[in-house]
């Protein structure tokens, strides 16, 4: 049980510090002052937690009340602005750290909102909010175009690990290794995506 | 009581059913792919009702809990897909299925606020939030300009429908008509509106 | 201790009346109708204390449950079309008011999450989040661009008001005063920035 506890709250740190890294560069290159690095990365990171929380009655939400969080986006700040040259010759840094934080939320979402007793769709939902919720309010803030708006395959990936580690954990799969399914799944979906331009289905423009 | 459950949960999918088209259609127009054009419409449908449900304590909102709203959004979605062209010959659809369901909305959105025990004024904010909360978040996810930004009257017609309503069920008016009253009024209006370019007073653009 | 509530019922008050000031302006100068302006003032004064009430379980949340709120909003509404002339006489009539509302709202957001039992962490977040939170609604929805993206010190001066009130609580300080110097700090501070364009340090764009 300890060993479940323990493995969910590194799923949680690790989007945390994946989000926040990508919340820092999307700020810096926007070319924000020091604490508005900090603000954005902090906000991303935990966003799409808080509306989690919110939504499932877990009053204060964890990211506003436990300092861990706070503390990995500062950290986080700090080893962007460091690192910055290096994150720059990264394909999409932004978007390559969102992936990361994508498919680690939608997991500990879905797991989390489990956990306080919800049904598997209130999960599933809310695993893709946690997911796609801070890289939404890091975009409408800096007036980026919304990753949703994107041709590439996006929330449909947070989805796949959402029901991935909803269905593990409503049958007898070991708990131990059904996130990782999830996890390697969506971010291996969203980054393919990203290099060759997967799109789903869409209906042709000339419609219109 | 049971006739009284019965009407607003139809005033409730009724709503639901014509924000999950504009939504859908809004998408659509933006070229969104299948998934991004459900999740669009679901959250056009659910996104006021979950803001509402979120400040009278109504924990988990029923916009995630409860199947019907999910599925409903999926068919919307699905149908407006399949009747796009025709969807497309209406002046404005996305606006006009807007009017319907803020109509409907409106008057759900105050009497829920009302169920759970608080008082005429949430009752009336929050029915206005419900009617307008989902249509302003596709309007900022979508880059498109929020309707509230657009110079006809909106708003205040979601205004009218949650007065009629709350105004109604604290007279001993008869429930099985009231709501009918806001929201042939709030549609009434907010098509009036659209066609003949209603507007509320406005101060002279010349004085600034 | 009434004398206590009445302070940060008077500082409460302040802020309300001060971003709605600021939401009217800037309502005003996108040309809304009167509802417009009066939902966009209502909007930016309870924007970010309903974020902060539904963090910390004060559900419903005061600024929907309690007429004071909305009144003055109206008020502020009209007092801004009256005195608009006046207004624009200002430098920068929608930030100087803002500049207000942050320092009430700084400390009197870190005031109520410390009263409802929070930890000082969370006091201060949401002490910012109350005083940024409304702002940014009226930013995105009104297409203008984010304080927070502007080059002076903004969320920065709220943080030090909030630091300074949950300090002060913390401390044997004298209650009365505490507020005070945290307004005065966070006023002072965002005023010269904006009057001399005092921004926090920042990295050279020449490394993009």
């Amino acid at each position: 049980m300890d060993e479940e506890l323990l493995l969910f709250t590194v799923l949680d740190m690790a989007g945390t510090f994946a989000f926040a890294i990508s919340g820092a560069v999307a700020a810096r290159q926007k070319n924000l002052d020091l604490f508005g690095i900090i603000a954005i990365a902090y906000m991303v990171a935990c966003g799409g937690g808080i509306l989690r929380d919110v939504c499932i009655g877990a009053i204060p939400p964890a990211g506003l009340a436990d300092w861990r969080y706070l503390t990995l986006a500062v950290i986080a700040a700090a080893l962007a602005m460091v690192a910055y040259p290096l994150l720059q010759r990264l394909d999409h840094p932004v978007q390559m750290f969102d992936a990361l934080g994508l498919s680690f939320f939608a997991v500990f979402g879905a797991h989390k909102a489990l956990l306080f007793g919800h049904n598997a769709q209130v999960a599933i939902v809310l695993g893709i909010v946690s997911a796609v919720g801070g890289g939404a309010m890091r975009d409408v803030l800096l007036n980026r175009t919304p990753l949703i708006l994107r041709k590439e395959i996006y929330a449909s990936a947070a989805l796949v690990a959402a029901v991935v580690q909803v269905s593990g954990e409503r049958t007898s799969l070991p708990i131990q290794w059904v996130p990782w399914v999830g996890i390697v799944l969506c971010f291996g979906l969203r980054y393919l995506a990203m290099r060759y331009h997967w799109n789903l289905p869409r209906f042709s423009r000339s419609e219109r």
